[in-house]
């Protein structure tokens, strides 16, 4: 027996397909799933069953509902759309009970490299929602990183000419930090958007 | 939606129950599998639930086997016992393919602090092997730490009145190291241990 028989070795190659799941790790998780109850082990089947039974991509914003269209999109003030990568993002910025309108998930970001270009993401829904003529404003929430500032970039150069006000989130120094520790784009950056106060 | 909803918040919670699994990695996990295609979510069910099917205890040496006995049990010199935590010491030992004897899998070690004594673990058989006869020596192959140390002293007390030789791992400095980042305990173990050449 140089290697795990073959039931195990096919739960740890399952695994392993989760984000960031080496080898090593997809052993673990395979090993704790066999030594879990047989109710332990239904239950987690039937989470995952359960779960992507149910949940279903909104077809306004793209983000996970169990209706269609989502909470959000049928409840709220759909003038002003926050774009985001992706759902993660959604829940970072609900919990600031702060941002009354409505979300567009992409579902990525432009990145040439990995072969994802604007037909691979969720763009074309955003561009027909833009359409239909009541949005006031596209705030782009991507990361502010290389891919996130590209794909903020092309989705400003799409959505300007139809006279609907783009904007970016606040780039600057972090609350709470310190200026010798923030590193130098940050900090440039913030010195050229300051605010007069 | 200040939460994730309820299949997604139910799918998540179930994955923070794998090994070292926080919340934040269990929700990429559960996003993963929502943005899975249907047959890739089937294969990773049906992996789940086929390893569970079908993988058991071999009812001697307590590894995880398809066939019981185990194939190692029913086929090698069942004279010499190496007793292990888990069965991933298994195949770690197996990989060398230099020990040609059978081994017992304890499931665990003692931790009296987390009430792991003598009976939550996988004793009581490896002492009925043992009543058999024919063994002659026992290697303790659990970790070279606290617990495992406790553990393998245990076992050694019981195993050694049988008349039974017991052995443990040697410890020393390991291959390629550099003794001035080899740690105290490790240095003053290979000292005492030092072997005549």
């Amino acid at each position: 027996m140089r290697d795990y028989i073959d039931p195990i070795a096919r739960l740890i190659n399952e695994f392993s397909k989760l984000p960031s799941v080496g080898n090593k790790t997809a052993q673990r998780y395979a090993l704790r799933i066999l030594n879990m109850s047989d109710d332990q082990v239904a239950n987690f089947v039937d989470a995952i069953i359960y779960a992507k039974k149910n949940v279903k991509f909104c077809q306004i914003c793209g983000n996970f509902t169990d209706v269609d269209p989502c909470r959000i999109c049928s409840t709220r003030d759909n003038s002003t759309i926050c774009v985001v990568k992706e759902a993660k993002d959604v829940l970072a910025i609900e919990k600031l009970s702060t941002f009354a309108g409505v979300y567009h998930v992409l579902n990525g970001v432009l990145s040439p490299l990995d072969g994802i270009g604007p037909d691979q993401i969720n763009l074309k829904s955003l561009l027909l929602r833009l359409g239909k003529g009541n949005v006031k404003e596209v705030i782009l929430a991507t990361n502010p990183d290389v891919e996130g500032e590209a794909t903020a970039m092309y989705i400003a150069r799409l959505v300007k000419p139809l006279g609907i006000k783009v904007t970016r989130l606040a780039q600057g120094v972090s609350i709470g930090s310190d200026l010798q520790y923030t590193d130098e784009v940050t900090l440039s950056r913030a010195i050229e958007n300051r605010k007069e106060i």
